[in-house]
């Protein structure tokens, strides 16, 4: 068990009507505020205009930058450094899903620096030594990225899309009120309680042995999703569906669950070369690899890890052999986010090409092999990538 | 479901060998440190060595004030008030267990007012709107003062044993090392765990509906305790046992598994009463009182708290009547507090009289009933007391 650091200073308003206190908290860090949103949703639910009003009375100056990406891109981070330096931007105040929180985050660490946004980025990665303040209000549960750290940012020219985590990027307050994911389709509801559940996974399959509070609220979570998530789907204004996902989002990956835990992520990785070629959903990306990913890594040594996760969280019958469980767990998953979820199911389905598998698969491993569950070297990450075609 | 505000930054260094890192943050309040302790123990541990040292080493002005009661008087948080004015303290640190903390959290608050500390409590309370910065080492796990707001405080002269929360008393930095829990006798760790386990029932058992996420939490708590109370009460040195413990407590009181419930609890008012009188051990009246006080209130309209206890904790056969595995609950609570873990079972073991139990009932409910899981009057709270016997 290793030693860990918790800090996760972020104030939270969660539930409804709590913006009335946005302009009490927005004014705590300055007067010119620069509002980051993506495209035109936040104006279909009525939240844009609600926003405003409570900038203006406030008597806060509000500046405006609009269309960031899914998968956002160094551009629109480019955009907005722009707009910070030249207006002299006080606090960010990001509104939407994961997209427009992550590119926020180093729109305000690049407000603080000379150099281009991009070399945040990489191998040489310059440091992030402080950013603007941030605060959001989250519209999508899926990434956490309104209780966390870090971002992905996606840079076309070069083709990657990278991750990078900084405790001065940590957004000092979030609203998170369940009703303003209503309006969240279908789809990408199954897609964010995909990304939540990996959020969680990524954790709890870990050779490193750790707390077992943590291993038990981890399986909390997971079952809190498997609950709900098919609730949400079916139901999209069921407020108790929507509360559990938002809260659970942001548990899943805010650091709490880690606790000592030192090992690499090995989905996300695997993922971001699939979105950063093809621009798919994050979250649906993940869900067609973490089942393959499980098969390829179960045996003899890993198998116990699965045996906790299928009975604690699917339920199943803990007098069964040990590998049974464990291939039981990996059908359950599957039939969860393929049957009841409806997500789709192979990378051929998406047009994603076996061609592309063994440069996407050296990209994953850029930095080495992936050190996570098991040690996963480029060769192992194709041989994953093709057993889900 | 409630709305609610989250807010705990408190940041923790967790594990063995942190107090490197004690200078650094002391240094960021100030210059001039008070530190806070009960008896010999800490010297006993080594621990008074250790921190003196990186005190001195960090160049800091060191201030002393010892012999914190357990059950803190409001005598000694008024010595604390008096060393703060007198010396300009900036930062107070706390060693010791919950005891220490909330006496000191109250010397912190004290030192920013003119009026007497005992004016923080009671009906016509004076508000607490600044404290020094308090920095925490935690010696015991089970009251979570390390990572809440609150405090209890005993005042002999009245008869009164009273709490208060007020974010300004937050500890900005806890240290917590499951080793300095070693030294811990079995029977202090064992009303440690009914604390701990008390902390997280008087929410459970609770008639506001709120978020699924948090009540499957804190079955994952309460199942730590229940798996590793028994290994640190039978093996003092399991640090996998006393790090389980140590970060339940901490999670067990700290605000997260509340959510929007915002029913009272019920046996922390009444054990007040017991520990305000006879000076017995909080978590030994605890353990006491909490298995009569589901007896008392369990019903058709209460029971199925009682289920999802009894099936999630204790895992008994789901498949029986909810009446049955309510009752099953119950016996199997008691029997972990005075078989497994080894306390006193009743409170006349403990020279407590029934001739007391009206006067205390009467205290118990000096703001009214208790309005918790099911209301108490303060005839009710006399039932439960003679429950006890």
């Amino acid at each position: 068990m290793n030693n860990f650091i918790y800090d996760i200073p972020v104030k939270v308003y969660f539930g409804e009507n709590q913006l009335s206190n946005l302009g009490t908290e927005l004014k705590r860090y300055g007067q010119r505020v620069l509002l980051t949103y993506g495209g035109g949703s936040i104006k279909r639910i009525g939240l844009y205009d609600k926003v405003v009003e409570e900038i203006r009375s406030a008597g806060l100056d509000l500046f405006e930058l609009s269309g960031i990406e899914p998968n956002p891109r160094i551009e629109s981070v480019r955009a907005g450094v722009d707009i910070c330096k030249q207006q002299g931007i006080d606090v960010l105040l990001a509104v939407g899903g994961g997209s427009t929180i992550d590119a926020t985050k180093f729109m305000a660490a690049g407000a603080c620096v000379e150099h281009d946004a991009w070399e945040f980025f990489g191998a040489d990665a310059k440091p992030i030594e402080r950013a603007l303040p941030i605060v959001t209000i989250l519209t999508l549960s899926a990434t956490g990225s309104e209780m966390d750290a870090g971002g992905v940012i996606s840079n076309l020219a070069t083709g990657d899309k990278l991750g990078r985590m900084a405790q001065p990027m940590l957004p000092k307050v979030s609203f998170l009120d369940p009703t303003l994911t209503y309006s969240v389709s279908k789809y990408q509801t199954a897609c964010g309680a995909a990304d939540i559940m990996s959020h969680i996974m990524e954790v709890y399959f870990n050779t490193n042995k750790d707390l077992f509070l943590l291993d038990s609220c981890m399986e909390a979570m997971l079952k809190t999703v498997v609950k709900f998530a098919p609730i949400a789907v079916r139901d999209p204004e069921n407020y108790e569906a929507r509360a559990n996902l938002m809260w659970t989002s942001s548990w899943a990956i805010n650091g709490f669950i880690n606790g000592g835990r030192r090992k690499a992520w090995s989905c996300h990785p695997m993922e971001h070369e699939l979105s950063a070629l093809y621009d798919i959903t994050h979250g649906l990306g993940l869900a067609i690899l973490t089942p393959r990913w499980m098969g390829y890594c179960l045996d003899e040594t890993t198998v116990d890890r699965y045996v906790s996760f299928g009975t604690n969280v699917f339920g199943i019958d803990a007098s069964l052999e040990p590998m049974a469980i464990a291939r039981e767990s990996i059908k359950r998953l599957s039939e969860f986010f393929f049957d009841t979820l409806g997500l789709q199911r192979t990378l051929s389905e998406l047009g994603i090409k076996r061609e592309d598998f063994a440069l996407m698969a050296r990209k994953a491993c850029r930095y080495g092999d992936i050190n996570g569950f098991k040690r996963l070297t480029a060769e192992d990450v194709e041989r994953i990538y093709e057993m889900c075609l």
